[in-house]
Formats: C-alpha cells, structure tokens, sequence
C-alpha cells in the first residue's frame, strides 16, 4: 500500500436498477439483519430511465468516510450504512492497479477511508425505491473496488441490510428474494428466475401521483403491521408461500393472466394489511384507486388481462402491459383520464421511452385533448376528471441487473480528490 | 272479514332507527336468506335524527302490494320484499278494531293486499343505512297490523330476510346479530346486549363525505370479497368472534378505549378486505382517511382514547365521542379541518342535535373560520383544507328501537283511500 503521503485515488462506478416488487415484502422477522416474514418476488426496471449511479473511490489521503447523495453530503453514521461498510470491508481482497501503481492489501481496508458519491436519475422523493437501487449500487460498487470474490447473490444478502427491497436489485430480469432460514440472515438472499430478454414483451408505465399528506415511512409502516395487524400473519404464512410459486411458474411460461391476477391481488393484499394496521396506513389515495378502476374496467372488458399494477408504499401506480400495442393503448386512457395542468408541456408529462407516446399517436397537446373515452366506459366519465392528479409518466420496461461504468466521464467523483465533481 | 264492497282501510304506522355496526357484517353464507358468515354488533341511532317512518295498511278494496317510498311507488316484486311479506303473512293472526268494526281473520291475511309508504328523515342516497331502517320498519309495522305474537328478536329474523343489518335496527341501544347455525336461518337473529340508557354519555357525529365516484352496492360486494378474498376466511373465523367477545364485555363495562380499540380496528379491517377483494372495493377516500388521521391524532395524543370511529360500505365516517364535552371539541376539530363551502350556512352543515354546537362556542360561520388549529397537530395542517370535502355533519346519540306512532297525523297514507298524503 502507498503511504499516507502518497496522493493516489482508486475509484469504481456503477449503475443499478429499481425494482418493483409483485409479490410485496412486507414486514420482518429481524429488525436489525432485515430479515423478512415472507418471500418476494420483482421486476427489475430499465436503468436507463431508473437508476442509481455511485462512484466509491478510496484514497491514503481520507481522513473519514463520507457520503454525498444528488450532490449534498450525507450522513453514514446510521446502522444501516454501517452495516454494510462492515459486511463489504471484511470480504475485501487484494487490489492492484499496475497503470497507476496502486497495491492495496486485504487487511489495508480497515483502515482506508472511502469517499462515495451516488446520484438518483429520478427524483428521490417521488416514492420510486430510491433506496432499494442506493444500496445496490453501494453494495455493488464497493465489492467492484475491492475485489470481493462474491458473486452477486452473496452481495444481495449485504445490500439488504441496507435496505431490504435493495437484494432485488442486484438482478437484471425477475428476481426472487428468498426470506431465508437462518438466524445469521445468511440465506436471506436475491436469485434470479429469469433475465429481462426471457419476457421482453412487457412494457411499464408509472403513473407518478401527487400526495396531499405525508407518508408513513415503510421501515415503522411494517413494523406497525407486524405489531398490530390481525391479518398480517395469514398472508405470510398461508397466502404469499403459495402465489410466490404460482408466479414463479407464470414468470417462466410468461403467463400474462396469471401475472396480472397475482401481481394486482398481492398489491392489493399489502394496501389492505396496510389499511388492517392500527392506526391504519393509508398509501394509495383516491387518484391511486382511479387508476385501478381504470386498468379493472378495461382489463374485464377484454378477453384477458392487458395490464397489472402494482403499488408500493405510496400512490404511484407501477402498470405493466403485455406488449408494446397494449401500452400505447394504456397511455391512451391514462391521458384521456388524467390530464396534465394546462401549464404542463407533454414533453416533461411524458417521460422515459418516448416512443410509446409515438405508438400512441400523440404528438402535442392537441392529441391529448382530443383523446375520447375507451369503448369500456361506454361514455361514463370514471370519476370527475382533475387535472393535475398525475405529476408526470414514466414509460420504461424490465431492465438488466448492475454494471460497471468503464468510462471515467462518468464518475460523479473527481480522479484526482476525490471530492463531487 | 267485510265483503269487497266494505270501504274500510285499517292501518299502522312506526318509527323505526338506523343502526351502525361497530363489529361490521361482512359475508353471507346464505345469499337467499341472508345469513352471514359472523356475528355483529351494532349501536342503535337516535331515531330523531335519523329513522324511518312506514305506515302499512289494508283494505278489501286493494288490488294488489303497492308501496311508495319518500313519495315514490316502487315495486315490491324483489325477493327480498316477497320473503318479508311471506313470512309476516304466515305468522298472522285474528285483528278486531271494534271502534270501526273491522274483523279480519288470520286466514284473510293471505287474500288482503296492503298498500305501504315509507320515509327517511334523511337522504336515502347519503349512505346512511336506509334499508336497515326501512326493512326494519316494514316487517315491525306490519306485524303491528296482523297482531304477530312474536318478540322483536324473532321478527328481527324477518327483517333480515329484507336487509341483513335491518334486523340490528328491531332494538335501541346496543344490539347483536347471532349469525346462527341452522340452515333455515331460524335462529339468525337479533339480541339486545343493553338498552340506550345503559350507556347515555356518548354522542354520535356523522360526517357525511361527498362522493366522486360510484359505489359498489354492499350486497354484491361482500359476494365478491367471498368469493375473491384471501382474507376474509381468517376473519370471520379467527378474528371476529374474539372481538365479539370484547366488544360485549366492553359494552358492559362502558369501557371506552376498548370500545374505541375494537370499533376502529374492525371498521379497518372490514374496509381491509373490501381491499383484499378481486376486483378491489374501495369504499373510503381521501376525506375519510383524513377524518381517520385527524381522529388517530387526537386519540394518541391524549391518555386514553376520545372518539371511536366506524364507516360502513361508504365514505360517511360515524364517530363516537366518550361524552358531549369530547364530542364538542371534536366538532370544533372537524369543522376547522373541513370546513364547508363559502355558500354553505351553518344550520345545513351542523344538522341534528345543535346543541352540541352550541357547546362548541361555534354560533355562526364567524366563529367556524376563527377556529384555530388543535393542540395535537403543532401548527401542522392536517393535508391541504379543501371546502366542500364533508357535505354535512349530524349530531346524534345511541336511541331507542321501534316504536308505533298512534298519532295518526303522523301516518304517510291518508287513512280513508290508503293512498299516500
């Protein structure tokens, strides 16, 4: 290892993806560990419209550990950083870099410090498993940068005791994150049960809704379940065993009907624990339970199901079509039902894949507003139509798993300090 | 019996209460007799503010069943009315009015045809248990009329026929529906657990929420949560009869956090499977969750618990206040947080019993915007204040059960051509 007087900085960067959970994790077993009281299982999100990018970077010259998150410095002081600082610095390697002449030894880890810089693609506070894709990314990244021989299923158990949900996204594709046996948490852990080109059909919109009242977090929101919820316990030991191996086996013959009634049911099933928890825990609001009633319609109008949704602890509503035609449609009556502001441009209403707006026929606003009624609601109007009850859309699609960013232009740290660029 | 040719009308009119369920009736085991798949417990509601008044009678000069319903004839061919007027008929005995010199043999009962009219003091529409009253009112008034020997509990197993909460509605006070266990349904009936004296310092506030969208009709939504939810199993087997349990004793003791605990909790978990139901029904909104919040808020931060609250298939929210003292400073809190439209005056909003505004210091909508915010939300608004959210409030108390109105002026027929009024 240089000494401390030498100036060296060795720095990795990676990007992760969100995940979205069809069969929800709710509540542990293990406050500490992260621990679950039932298996889930996931889609993973395109990272090029949802994703966390992190650069670790360690240097002799480091007097501390430190952390910036969208450029404003953090705190690592909490356990759950700690935790993971620990579980990655005590498998740390050997590190050699011969270009810049850098040798780090196993046991120099301890001692090193570790300057991190991580930046969300989307908006931390819009309820989009910012932290599931954080500590991913952390994990991820720091196991790049010293060496850990772990392959990514081993990283996942690490990641989770940052954030639980974070396991899921060390997998591309569909993910099930295994709640484990073992007291330690060790088998506590993310597999992959399928990669995203195994059902590329299936496209995703993400209705970003705005909340009038301030959410329960999801760390006391569970435990609050798990406390006082009467029914919380039946869904994990008699209802989630089951719809995980009958989504195992509608993921791997790419059942769309199936996916759909597992995903929306399990949803669903979460809120209403949610709603079973004393006080009750409200996360879909009324704008939520429109697009339900908008998806249901259509959905019992055809033949089979077009489109599953799913909600995570807030009002966004994650909506996966069967194919691209079906999300077109989708975009369709989501705008004719959810108008944007009249100050709002389409261009920021609609983001992420742009050409499902293309499919759909929509160039401007004009098109928007000249949208009529889906043949299902037989000129009903679905509730009062509000403008505004929509912030924005996000059209995206299951995505792949972590990856290393060669390129050194896209480190959020500078080579040379260290420090946020 | 008088010839055809006779011109006599004979009639009866009562007065029968609403009720509101504080361990809620969700699921039948029996569609056609209306049995269900748990007990319940109601309290009864005061019949001033809110009742039906029917008024029944026969003539040898009707035709057929007729029955007009706040004023208009509706048809009395549905199941439900044909079960209620077959079991009163066959339950029928001799009736003399010597003053006008009626004989009717038990036998006439089966030729006779009545003509029946019915009102609520208050919107049928608002969601506010009008066919418990009515149902209630029917089978009670006429079996007032044919001089049925049976107690209210046995006829409250014929009003059940009619609306499985209308035999609650057969006593004042508090009231238990034993589910039963034969397959006939004859001993699914109600019982009173004590009478309205028992317990006379509650008092009764009803926020009656604006509507945006349609909603599910209560019986073909417990079909579906039957039918679709993983849920409800567990709770009408594991659940509930506990909470039955509780519930009686906390009656008994007028026991008022555990009456609150077990009323919140069990409209929660009612609204919970309605959730866990496939499509999912959505009875609450955004205005009910926040009268939760606002409610939650206050209990927590006070020793022991100030007001309870229940919703029924809807989002009109039913607190009870521990006493007037409470209950006027719930008003204040409800009336600073949903205040109503500037077009609104404060005698349409606060409806009822007004003394529980006068307690409030609350004398004219003045008074209503100089309301500051409670002590418990520190300044923090409770999610943005919308005018308009509440359409109005009533003011009530637990009341008596049915009881016939002799004073014939209060009869909605006109007793000579049993035409309505």
């Amino acid at each position: 290892m240089g000494g401390q007087s030498e100036k060296w900085v060795l720095m990795v960067t990676a990007r992760t993806p969100t995940n979205i959970a069809v069969i929800k994790y709710w509540g542990k077993r293990d406050e500490k560990l992260i621990l679950p009281i039932n298996d889930s299982i996931s889609v993973t999100l395109d990272p090029n419209h949802l994703c966390t990018t992190t650069t670790v970077s360690v240097s002799p010259s480091f007097v501390e550990d430190r952390m910036w998150l969208n450029g404003k410095e953090i705190s690592l002081q909490g356990g759950r950083f700690q935790s993971c600082l620990r579980e990655i610095r005590a498998r740390a390697n050997d590190v050699e870099d011969e270009k810049k002449g850098i040798k780090i030894k196993k046991e120099d880890w301890q001692k090193l410090h570790l300057q991190i810089a991580s930046y969300n693609n989307f908006p931390t506070a819009a309820g989009l498993a910012s932290s599931a894709a954080g500590f991913a990314c952390l994990v991820f990244s720091l196991a790049k940068l010293m060496n850990l021989k772990e392959d990514n299923s081993q990283l996942s158990a690490i990641a989770r005791q940052g954030s639980g949900s974070a396991c899921r996204s060390l997998y591309g594709g569909f993910v099930k994150w295994i709640m484990g046996k073992e007291e330690n948490g060790s088998d506590s852990l993310a597999v992959q049960l399928a990669d995203e080109k195994h059902w590329d059909d299936l496209v995703i919109i993400i209705a970003v809704v705005s909340a009038r009242q301030k959410e329960t977090s999801s760390t006391s929101g569970m435990r609050d379940t798990v406390e006082t919820s009467a029914l919380i316990k039946h869904r994990a030991k008699e209802v989630v065993p089951k719809r995980i191996i009958e989504m195992e086996t509608a993921i791997k013959n790419r059942d769309f009907a199936s996916f759909t009634r597992l995903a929306c049911t399990d949803s669903n099933q979460f809120h209403a624990v949610c709603l079973d928890t004393y006080p009750p825990i409200f996360y879909m609001n009324d704008t939520s339970h429109r697009i339900i009633s908008c998806v249901e319609k259509w959905n019992r109008s055809e033949e089979t199901p077009q489109v599953a949704y799913t909600f995570d602890a807030g009002p966004n509503a994650v909506m996966i079509a069967r194919d691209r035609k079906t999300a077109a449609l989708l975009l369709q009556r989501l705008l004719y039902n959810f108008p944007p502001k009249s100050d709002t441009d389409l261009d920021s209403y609609v983001i992420g894949d742009k050409s499902i707006l293309q499919d759909a026929g929509i160039k401007d606003m004009n098109d928007v507003e000249a949208l009529v009624g889906p043949p299902e609601t037989k000129g009903n109007v679905l509730g009062e139509k509000s403008k505004g009850d929509v912030s924005y859309f996000i059209c995206t699609k299951p995505g792949g798993g972590p990856v290393v960013l060669s390129d050194e232009s896209q480190a959020l740290l500078d080579p040379l300090t260290g420090m946020p660029k």
